[in-house]
């Protein structure tokens, strides 16, 4: 059957420094999980960060673009789904996830955590304070962590549930 | 050029009796002002309520539906788009929309006001606490009102800046 | 319930004088329908010319857009449905059309047909010969027009059959 | 970089045998390349076939599926991208192939053979007469081959000079 596919959301262009660093971080330990990676595949914060950590330990790596082309994807990424649909890739990316990971990121990662809760993933959020938003599925499908590697527990739970 | 649409967000199967009432009045003052509806188009909830109110006072009605027929549109619909998408339709809900008015709803009605400012959209709350998050669009592209009639205000202004 | 809604499918930027005659006789005679006249919504060939022909006889028109804005959409269209999508947006074009009418056109076009044709709808060609293309089709949902005229005959035949 | 992806297209439900027979070599042929085999990932027909020709080979596969869930999805497909966008999947599919080998098949397959023609891609079809239809193409980017080994061939050309 298909391989599991753990999808890192967060944010582009404006992705603070910690995000990053865990956004490198979960890429490692998802490609040592055995994992294949997903996101939104541009060549810029936690995208192109979650790459680069999956790649370097030897993991799969799937960029999902909301470009028509390939010019603006990250180098780590292997195969790369080209969408030429603008922000409806967001929901591409929840869909093909088994379960998702998100770092810190503004509204499109926000869309991204909004449209997989709506669609029964289990969102796992890193050092990410969302306020009260979501708090139907608080403990239940929407879970914080403090660390990538406590983030991987959970999702390893929520693997084994499915 | 084209008309002036807005769009009306909110719950739909799980729409509050308040949430309803708000968006059967934002209908009917949409219309009177002149402007399209755009919403989601389903047969329930802040959908049905807002078409319903539209049509009531003669307005244009345009549902943007997830599903691939017109089967559970709302009879209140005048236009029906059908996109057979799902929720990447909430994209195209969001940048049809000169300006979007939201009434409490779930995760939905959250990624599209999270859509909506990712795009440049002024997005209206009204009656919907969504807690701190995106509040660096707070008072700037997203604001609040406590009643329809406030919103329509708002949105006027938002309209007459573009 | 909602308007009967017709498709105007044909070239953009290579359609040729007859096609463009042609979508501008059939957006009048939609017009004078009653009917919803809905396109690709860009300022070329036949999209342009079906929404003005259309406009010029009261009627409304609707524009599908591939972009994320109404930069290049025709003046001539009433709702302005902004896609951001690109070729993704053919598919809404023949889904939320009622019947389809080709004018002559190129891949684009061809694709709105094969899409309108797997989707149940009935096609009608005018003065646009495709080959044996489809000829599973032919004489049932894939019909051909001579004139503008015969394909407004053609369009009320199939939509009383619906 | 990211790998090369080869989209093999082609009927489902109604495909005949020897397009099933031709998909199946094609993916053995393709993953012996050591290309990625992309498909529309459903568990019939063509899709099928090439998934579990590229599969017996080792190869890797990437069904990108209408559906909004796996439910219908190949059981050789490796990375399932479920879009929950029926049709307009297709768009991705093209978009995502860095060249199209088409197998015979009905009007899905021809809408994808369009939008690659009209994205810029090289269209190689085996043993699939699509008549005259398209022939500004023909003998550059639209290619005929009789047998899987002469569309490889093709293929490997056609990316030579990408």
């Amino acid at each position: 059957m298909a391989r599991t596919v753990v999808g890192v959301m967060g944010g582009g262009d404006y992705a603070s420094e910690q995000s990053i660093r865990n956004a490198y971080r979960l890429g490692e330990l998802i490609a040592e999980e055995g994992w294949a990676l997903l996101n939104g595949g541009r060549n810029v914060g936690v995208m192109a960060a979650s790459a680069a950590g999956a790649r370097s330990k030897g993991g799969l790596t799937i960029g999902v673009l909301p470009d028509s082309s390939t010019r603006f994807a990250s180098p780590e990424i292997d195969i790369a789904i080209v969408t030429g649909m603008g922000d409806a890739r967001n929901v591409i990316n929840v869909l093909s996830s088994d379960v998702i990971i998100s770092c810190a990121g503004g509204p499109g990662t926000l869309s991204e955590i909004a449209l997989g809760l709506k669609n029964g993933r289990t969102v796992i959020l890193v050092n990410f304070d969302i306020g009260p938003v979501f708090m139907e599925y608080a403990g239940e499908r929407l879970l914080r962590a403090a660390t990538p590697e406590e983030a991987i527990e959970l999702a390893r739970q929520a693997l084994a549930q499915k």
